[in-house]
């Protein structure tokens, strides 16, 4: 058993991260990790009719750029994992259904890539796969008019909403290379407390996050100190700011080395983005473009990587549920 | 590498279906296999305010149940694989939300039944999990209010259309245990023909079954009667027949020893259900509760179980897009 604690586990064989890519849409490009990103787009259809057929072509060229950088061919990859917000995760079966890979579709809502690395990881460790492809995206205005409202009504957005990002991410993981290296995994569980606010997801998922947290520092043994940099996926301003004082009131200060991807993608007070980034697309282009050169660079050598996910939708919220979250956390070390 | 062939897996370490639990609706408890489910309940709401409330009651009911038959406490269980139909999977994030269990959200359509037992056979083969819990659900009331019409309208059902079965099964999967074991593992790929007829799934699913079943014997060299019975997952009726002649045309006479969950679970001249079952749930119930059944029997000491999925949703059809298919499948053995 590689099970370390409660719901830790030891990758034996190191998984190395052999390379990512990721593209994003026009909002992103203006924001400050622009220069990390591999293709910005200007127009958010893309060429496309609509925005659902947009985000699957993110999808699809971001997966088709990372086997590109690769180097590794598409008949060599054994697995795919992909998942998106959208119903039905369509972006991600339309984006791939060119790609004859044997394929798993995944569902943590903006926690999917870090879930999707996470499977992918056991498949490579437990010596099903050689490599694999892990892709997540997210799209604003297919999100806002699923999720919220239609755009064209130009709502109000309070200052807790989040700007879900236009853009995905993609990694490909092998049993061969030469790192960084996805070491350590903690899979969470789900956490409902009780919150209702639909724009207040950071809110809702901050409790879930500390759960991974304060559960991956107990099962293995190591303290905030032991990671150059903690990231979550997109708790935002709000739920960051949450999960620094609920991690302090367990005992772990993570305050002095601990960062947001939705909080470092767009610049709150220039491009209006209230509370930062959010989306499936959020964790996974931040990491696939901005902390994955920072490990290449080895500015960091040892990160841990939550990314979060609120696991509702549109009619629960009508129905008078509350939002529950999750969140799954990966160490990666060079 | 466990890897046979081009996509397929030898599970090297048995893993045991150690029980399985199944509750299904006031339909299905009309249908011909009503003896082998667990439960059924006569109101379709089953005591709750909306189909969708009712829906994750299944699927927590059906995980309670199923963990409950095993003798293995909750605690003990290491992960939880769970999808279905309903716009981000919120019938098993809500379902089970209390259970405290890491938590693994998937969707593959219909297929998440199979794709759920691949994934929790990976990590216990793999030495990641002991126990793992697999549900799946669908509910006809919620699925189509969201992918067809309100039932208030009362709509006409063309023929080649089938009937959401409303119900979920469970599996528990476990590194110990007296079998049935789950032995050979073939990953779908997604497989798109340009179907858009969204009344038609079954002809939809029929060609990504048949590349499944192609790639299971060609990986495995073994040919249908290596099995005592081969089950797809609700290709129902219409589907059915496009496989049994595709089969034949690629060399694979499967006519003999090949049933699908969706023909099954209904009586289709006394039900009126038209093609048949389908839904997450479709494969999952008729599994737990009747192929299940035949295992421990001895009736059936080899099957190949192959789950069929649509990954599309009411919004693709709009577009004009076709419908993407996937099956995955599983081969279990006394």
């Amino acid at each position: 058993m590689k099970k370390v604690g409660k719901q830790s586990y030891i990758v034996e064989n190191p998984v190395a991260i052999v390379n990512t890519a990721t593209i994003v849409g026009p909002k992103e490009k203006e924001g400050p990790l622009n220069k990390y990103f591999d293709k910005c787009i200007e127009d958010e259809f893309w060429g496309e009719k609509t925005w659902e057929k947009a985000e699957s072509k993110f999808v699809k060229e971001t997966s088709n750029l990372v086997i590109t950088k690769s180097g590794i061919s598409a008949n060599q990859i054994d697995f795919c994992f992909a998942g998106d917000l959208i119903n039905q995760c369509i972006s991600s079966s339309f984006g791939l259904r060119d790609l004859s890979i044997p394929f798993f579709g995944v569902f943590g809502a903006c926690s999917t890539f870090v879930e999707s690395n996470i499977l992918a990881s056991i498949s490579i460790d437990g010596d099903f796969a050689e490599n694999v492809l892990c892709c997540s995206s997210s799209h604003f205005c297919s999100a806002e008019k699923q999720f919220r409202f239609p755009l064209e009504l130009g709502n109000q957005r309070p200052p807790s909403s989040q700007w879900t990002v236009t853009g995905a991410g993609a990694t490909i993981l092998s049993k061969n290379g030469n790192g960084p290296f996805i070491t350590t995994l903690t899979p969470g569980k789900i956490v409902d407390m009780g919150i209702k606010d639909a724009n207040n997801m950071g809110a809702a998922m901050a409790t879930a996050a500390l759960d991974t947290l304060v559960m991956h520092f107990n099962d293995t043994g190591r303290t905030p100190n032991y990671y150059d940099a903690i990231f979550t996926g997109d708790l935002g301003y709000v739920g960051k700011d949450i999960l620094n004082e609920l991690a302090k009131s367990k005992g772990f200060n993570i305050a002095s080395n601990y960062n947001d991807c939705g909080v470092l993608i767009f610049d709150k007070d220039k491009q209006d983005t209230h509370s930062g980034g959010s989306g499936c697309g959020c964790c996974a282009s931040v990491f696939a473009g901005y902390i994955y050169q920072k490990l290449l660079d080895k500015e960091y050598k040892k990160i841990l990587l939550i990314a979060t996910g609120a696991l509702t939708n549109s009619l629960t919220t009508q129905q008078g549920e509350s939002i529950p979250g999750i969140a799954h956390a990966i160490s990666i070390e060079v």
